[in-house]
């Protein structure tokens, strides 16, 4: 059987950067011939980045992505990679008119495209076929799908192309592969990370690859876009569902994996020139690389990186999306409140892990209802974590408000909050620091935040991080911490106390909320899946607890919408995933024996 | 010719509010009953409200949509209402498994969909064909489409139905429509305004009756969702593009229209059944009425409704959007900042026109660089519109910050715009009113105001409304005032004076911003165009001044997220019609010569 090494790179791209992703493409492409591969896939729309959203419909962002594909040809070449073959994806635009018009959609309609360069230009093409239109995903808004199958024939061995979502649906380009009988399918991915999709990805790539009867590669990205992040987790699987090759999460790198693949069957079209062919309804256009065949070598093993176990998942999605939201946002430096509870705790522990902890500022500011362990116990997350510390009491200023306008009650209450976040955005107008909202998902969900108040910020790291999984973050965290040696970074009380927003004398959560873990189930039925209080209720919730708590999500979308971005970790987040309206006067009925 | 009297419901439904949306539509349909008509059709989705966003994957959103209607068909008749044809847009589902197999989507899919009910019960349904997936619309994501055409018919009459977007597009309904014979095709809509857009409607229902070969009838919903305003202007017109009735923009109502149309002459299936039919490649469903042949009439004249000219079109769909925001969100009352200039004079204006002046709180809020006449404008505006008018200097506020937290320059700034945004957000917590912000779109645009300050608020009245226009409202609001013998609302001070966001001393828009004349020309052509920065320059702008403009919007982004929504009014507001990343390295390419 012929052989071949195959390289998977697993970069962060920034969207819009063109020049930066290209050069990422060389480096990781010189690194890979180094290591010797033949070939080379990047993940979807490396180019441009992803998603590039609006970008898609601007004509000059179309051009100037088409126009680094064609340069990245030519660079590669003139660096001397002109013989590997380069797997990548960009932004490229539909000039065939008849199959536009059949769409009902302009000719030039931006694509999502994945192209093979080779000897100094670009061999062939393909767009997307399955495009993604739920949860985060609006790609029918910009793309028009693709119609074809690219295989490309190096020495011996056919290798097809597809692009995610293209794998995520039977028919198409991967039915198409198995019957046009290639020998490798490689994907290219900008698969966003979500809590356990990787147990899922590996087994939709297993199923895949015995359908499309070959070996299946699968290339994602790294990092993170705004609300997203990307996991990484690139592997290559064979058509017996063995894993020949995974790497790690989160980490940006170069998966070399030596296949024995079968020969190349089909009748292929001269060198230099493409041939059509319509196998299982698709059309399939086939190339010839011009190499010479590839000489005998004695393969490598290929690593399978270990899975991080979940709540570390969580974590480090957690710290990459952060981390790239600050670095590509051109940011230093971070500033956030500390309020000696656990979401801030886990907060500035997460930042910290992400640019360092000279590079974040916590801020102490106690009120006149702060207890004494509030202030002692972010002192103390302070020093266990080497953070730049300050304290700055708000008294002074919530004062100045109450001698001018009267306000009592939850005014009073959000006064507090809001000197706060004029507090922490003095700063950072004062020094360029981005300010980090503390607050979870269960919180945003019910609305138990002031807006303008702890709301403030330009990233909310546990925006889509429930409580109950808060608490297991900080746990894991001083645990890996302890495990290695380290001080765990966590102050112990911050994790045992009772959750309190200390807006008034004695006041903890539980006044006006039920106990967080019957909270954030009913939140995860109701919000991620979507289901009816007469579900809940058949579910064995209480009937007032069910109603109350979606009465309180309902009318807290107004919150939502001014809430700064963070990561999404979970199927569906508050962002783009779940677009419900403020204006809503729908309110889920009770069951039956209720009414 | 066999005679009609079709009615149209031009009403203002709420999303969500299925028992109250019905009873609407019982409403109208009795007055309808009492004119004499034979049909009344209503808006699309009218029973749910429109758009409903993720609420159509609720399933039981969905159930609650279908049992509405089916309630509604025996309510119709238990009032006396059997004998008028009713045609109302709701929410159902796709249970024929071939055809959502055929789709890729699961069974039971949500469809955007028609129902004509007579006699008690639903004779016909339609789902939406053709589903708009651009702009602010996301149908892909919800809906799956329809595959055929109802006819309907009445004694000696076809009627035909469609919705919404299988108006703008050529093929499926309307084609089917000529091809079927039909005398009559009704349109229902959720078509929300754009500036102009009357224009384009007519223009396209004439063109879309010729096509049909027969009279079209176009009924639309009047009314905001949060951030979109409908403005009705339902109309009739004949094939020969005649326009045989037209009704008001912005005002809810029923519009009669008698018409004589052709015989039905294709042969239909027996009374109760249902005919399969395929019709230029389009399946067509034939119903029979049970009614009896109508009996000769004198018809009526119908009305054609004057066209509002520009400013007060504009101002009408602002001040609709802002009235629907707070009566349909349970507000009695609003508040804003009162600076003395031009913008927040006329947020104040059209407060007091959506909800009344005895309900507008207008604070104004002087620091130590506010001029003299900004606080005098202020006073003179409350006096012009009598809204409820309080003073609350800052300086203490401000003061208590600055002794606390050392802040300088842009950072200072800032605190005096927060300040500002704190006292306004305390008095919405004490009292219950609804927080306006009054930036318009120039400055949304450009990043010109303060997050957390000037930007804080429920509703942005202004957010879609350029600079330039604004001034344009407020001349057009006082000369209406004067042709009504009305005090003109707004100081003349305020319309003339330089703007300024007296932030510092002497501070002037000019000193940052270019003449809002020429900025408005460049976000026109960068934002709502897409057009590129080779292609300003080429228009004949200011290289330096376009490079400029241009970054000052992409690095906003951030702070329009975080806006309150507001009404519509351009071809792409800074919502759901411009979605682009915030983390964006893209920059637009200088032309050739300037590089």
């Amino acid at each position: 059987m012929p052989q071949i090494r195959l390289a998977l790179a697993q970069v962060n791209p920034t969207v819009g950067a063109l020049e930066a992703n290209a050069d990422l493409v060389l480096r990781f492409t010189a690194h890979a011939a180094d290591r010797g591969a033949h070939v080379v896939a990047f993940p979807e729309m490396v180019l441009t980045g992803y998603p590039v959203e609006d970008l898609a419909l601007r004509g000059s962002f179309v051009e100037a992505s088409r126009r680094t594909l064609a340069t990245l040809a030519t660079r590669l070449t003139a660096e001397g990679l002109g013989q590997i073959a380069v797997v990548v994806g960009y932004l490229d635009r539909d000039d065939d008119a008849a199959h536009t018009q059949r769409l009902g959609r302009p000719k030039g309609s931006p694509q999502n495209t994945v192209a093979l360069l080779h000897g100094g230009r670009v061999v062939t093409t393909q767009a997307k076929h399955h495009l993604p239109n739920y949860g985060v995903f609006d790609e029918f808004r910009y793309f028009v799908p693709g119609d074809h199958l690219s295989i490309v024939r190096l020495p011996g061995i056919d290798v097809a192309l597809a692009i995610c979502e293209d794998l995520w649906q039977e028919g198409g380009p991967v039915a198409a592969t198995r019957a046009a009988g290639a020998g490798l399918l490689v994907v290219v991915n900008g698969s966003p990370y979500e809590r356990d999709k990787d147990d899922a990805r590996l087994d939709l790539c297993r199923r895949r690859a015995a359908q499309a009867g070959c070996v299946l590669a699968y290339v994602n990205m790294v990092g993170g876009q705004d609300e997203l992040v990307f996991d990484g987790d690139s592997l290559v699987v064979g058509a017996d569902e063995a894993v020949l090759g995974r790497a790690p999460q989160f980490e940006d790198g170069c998966l070399t994996v030596d296949l024995d693949l079968p020969a190349a069957m089909a009748a292929g079209p001269p060198l230099g020139e493409t041939s059509h062919e319509y196998t299982a309804d698709y059309l399939v256009r086939r190339s010839v690389l011009s190499i010479e065949s590839l000489a005998p070598y004695t393969p490598e093993p290929a690593g399978v990186a270990p899975r991080i176990p979940d709540q570390g998942e969580v974590y480090a999605a957690v710290v990459t999306g952060l981390r790239d939201y600050v670095r590509k946002n051109g940011f230093q430096s971070v500033v956030l409140g500390l309020s000696g509870g656990i979401d801030s705790a886990v907060v500035a522990t997460i930042a910290c892990d992400a640019i360092g902890a000279q590079n974040v500022y916590g801020v102490s500011m106690p009120s006149s209802y702060s207890s004494e362990h509030s202030k002692s116990d972010a002192r103390e997350l302070a020093e266990r974590t080497g953070l730049r510390f300050a304290t700055v009491p708000i008294g002074p200023m919530v004062r100045a408000f109450l001698d001018n306008i009267e306000l009592t009650g939850l005014a009073e209450e959000n006064l507090q909050a809001r000197a706060r976040g004029v507090t922490l955005m003095g700063l950072s107008n004062q020094y360029g620091h981005l300010v980090l909202a503390t607050g979870n998902k269960s919180e945003l969900a019910v609305g138990y935040s002031t807006i303008y108040g702890d709301a403030v910020g330009g990233y909310a790291p546990l925006k889509d991080v429930p409580k109950t999984l808060v608490w297991e973050l900080a746990r894991w965290r001083n645990a890996a911490a302890q495990e290695k040696g380290e001080t765990p970074p966590i102050p112990r009380r911050s994790i045992d106390k009772p959750p309190s927003a200390e807006l008034r004398p004695g006041q903890v959560d539980a006044d006006s909320l039920p106990d967080y873990a019957v909270l954030d189930d009913i939140l995860d039925d109701y919000v991620e899946q979507d289901r009816s209080s007469a579900d809940l209720v058949a579910a064995g919730f209480d009937p007032e607890l069910v109603g109350r708590v979606i009465r309180m999500v309902d009318a807290a979308e107004y919150k939502r919408r001014q809430y700064p971005p963070g990561p999404k970790i979970t199927t569906r987040n508050f962002g783009r995933d779940r677009r419900v309206p403020i204006t809503n006067e729908w309110k889920e009925p009770l069951p039956p024996e209720m009414r």
